[in-house]
């Protein structure tokens, strides 16, 4: 792998640290129902075009972590079909983060656009 | 602090932290002259607009790490009033990952904004 291979590599590894909470986050925002983790990671997927390929099994511990500190509730349920599953849904509390951290998210992409203004090709 | 405030803190320190790199990249991309710290951060605080306020000292470290991974180059030049200044300009190597780093920034941005669509307010 060149260097420059690896420094993309690391580069996409930060901005995901710092945005895949917030995507699990705003998927069950927009959910109208609880979703398993395995239907979020391809809700994730298919809005990612690639982005996200190959992580999925980095979505659940992310997942389990939003869970532990009150931005979701889950719940174990019967599967037909397999082992049981965990269904998550979002709390008021979850709700009000997602507010705060699109807000954040927002200046952060401003910041960065209003600096690539006028940046060489 | 607030639950909600103390998660906003995390979630910021994590843009950042993908992010600063890349900022200051693209600062010395555009510049048509070798710049010192103190006019980058001068420059990213006025693009900013307080999202880096008090955090000019976070990118000194950066700066020099970028240097020494051949990202920028630097020399140190005696200033008339105070001591001497290290400036730095971007190597060719550093526009190019610069270059790379833009299109991962721009999926990313991509993902993020599609999977926030139709996301209650």
């Amino acid at each position: 792998m060149s260097d420059v291979e690896n420094l993309v590599k690391k580069f996409q590894k930060e901005l995901s640290a710092g945005t895949v909470s917030f995507l699990l986050l705003a998927q069950l925002a927009k959910a109208e129902e609880p979703l398993y983790g395995y239907q979020i990671a391809k809700q994730l997927e298919s809005a990612g075009e690639g982005v996200l390929a190959g992580k999925q099994s980095a979505l659940y511990p992310v997942l389990r972590n939003l869970d532990g500190a009150g931005l979701l509730q889950s719940e174990v349920e019967p599967s037909v079909a397999g082992p049981p599953r965990r269904y998550y849904r979002i709390t008021d509390f979850g709700r009000e983060v997602f507010s705060a951290w699109r807000a954040t998210w927002q200046n952060t992409q401003s910041l960065v656009n209003t600096v690539l203004e006028g940046a060489p090709q």
